[in-house]
């Protein structure tokens, strides 16, 4: 069985589309490679109601993980423990290990600035509030910590939006948890790619083989347009070492280029046709 | 009051961090450009039961708009409509008009790539088999339409998830709605940049200059270190000209400008300090 996990984006940059959304893509691709399967992104403003509701409805659907990114910082519109406190119905309280992070922090940032004004103002203490049996995550390369919390069977973390911070967190704290919860399996994964021959003309090829190879997942994307067709044909399966993934890529793919060549289609084994 | 909309992003390939999803930001620039509100965006796998409970869960939250985007195409991992038939509990059809549109397209490259062999097999018929009582929208650039239909107050509409279609059938048909519906409300944006004030040292500033400016929402994004901080100031506003944004927006900065650099902080109109 694999582990779920479901990614929370919490920011209004991302609704308005003033940002891309890298951090779900790069989560849940960290996350899939170690074998972890991401069922759903949310992505929501940052309102407390918003945060609340989104993180009581994924909760109930049970993942084993749920990562929540954005939004930790000292602004007025980093609400996101707020919510996660709602969803929680527990209280937000100062922690002491999160302020004692916090702290640490600010006498390094004020030995660099030559300065002694860096006091722990209300701002910087709103960091180190989080909600009640909550622990805090050492950010390496930032301010505010991230946070951890076990509710029934859900394992929740809470990162902040800055990329290098949340990246620095998860390979630091959350990549070993992963890991061990998902054992040895990993994901692995191998394109092929299919000229002359059309989406619809493939769909019934692709049926063929995942019944052939029921471990191999197999999904097309169309990369020309429909009347000059050239598809990037995905296949994946998450595996243990021991069980031969890329023998079963590598049998599934043989067999669909089969196919396909004997309907009349070409088949490259990159994507710029070679 | 702004009308609402959620997004839904079907593809596993967003959920294992494969593909970035550039179309939930293409989706929400363009949205909020036409003054449109954007609530929620939700990314799920190609499964019914998934694309299914998420068209359910959003239609209960009632946005007047919801597009769901990927999964239109003639293979056999594209679900969208069958889970979205599935939401509404309406069987799946063959639309005469989507099937028109579909042979018309096929015809058209038949006549291109010269041959006759281009019939109408079940992988192109599936993109003409719709949930009952919704309509196709012509797709001007691909083969699959896109699908339209009235739930109580909210409008559904789907599109392909290849990029270039999906801009293509909004453009045209979308986008036409969404006007009709804000009126002649846009959404106006300016950033200005702050050096030597820390994000916590920023926080009190943006609090009173949002209370003084009750329809400007100001948010700040540290693009340097805490350390060494460097942060843009993103101010918007949803409003009709003639309600004068650019103005509300100018006076805020300004105030916002003058408080920083009360504190002895330093203000540029342009993220390369000048």
């Amino acid at each position: 069985m694999t582990a779920d996990m479901e990614i929370i984006c919490v920011g209004n940059e991302l609704l308005i589309g003033k940002t891309l959304n890298t951090n779900a893509q790069w989560l849940a691709k960290h996350t899939t490679l170690l074998g972890v399967n991401v069922k759903r992104v949310t992505v929501i403003s940052d309102d407390v109601k918003e945060i609340a509701a989104a993180t009581q409805e994924a909760l109930k659907r049970k993942p084993k993980f749920i990562i929540a990114t954005g939004g930790l910082g000292p602004t007025f519109d980093d609400k996101t423990l707020e919510g996660i406190a709602k969803a929680l119905k527990r209280k937000l309280e100062v922690n002491p290990e999160a302020l004692n992070m916090i702290e640490e922090k600010y006498e390094k940032y004020a030995a660099k600035l030559h300065t002694g004004t860096l006091e722990l103002t209300q701002p910087r203490i709103k960091m180190a509030t989080l909600p009640q049996k909550t622990q805090p995550i050492r950010n390496p390369i930032g301010t505010a910590p991230g946070v951890k919390a076990r509710i029934d069977g859900t394992i929740l973390i809470v990162l902040p939006g800055v990329p290098k911070e949340m990246e620095a967190i998860f390979e630091e704290a959350v990549a070993p948890l992963l890991r061990q919860v998902s054992g040895d399996k990993g994901f692995h994964e191998k394109s092929i790619y299919a000229d002359g021959i059309m989406e619809s003309g493939l769909a019934p090829l692709i049926d063929t083989v995942m019944q052939d190879n029921p471990d191999v997942y197999v999904k097309s994307h169309p990369k020309g347009e429909e009347n000059k067709p050239h598809i990037e044909i995905h296949l994946s399966t998450t595996a243990a070492e021991s069980e031969n993934p890329e023998k079963k890529l590598q049998k599934a793919a043989a067999q669909l280029a089969g196919l396909i060549e004997k309907v009349g289609g070409k088949v490259f084994q990159n994507e710029s046709r070679t």
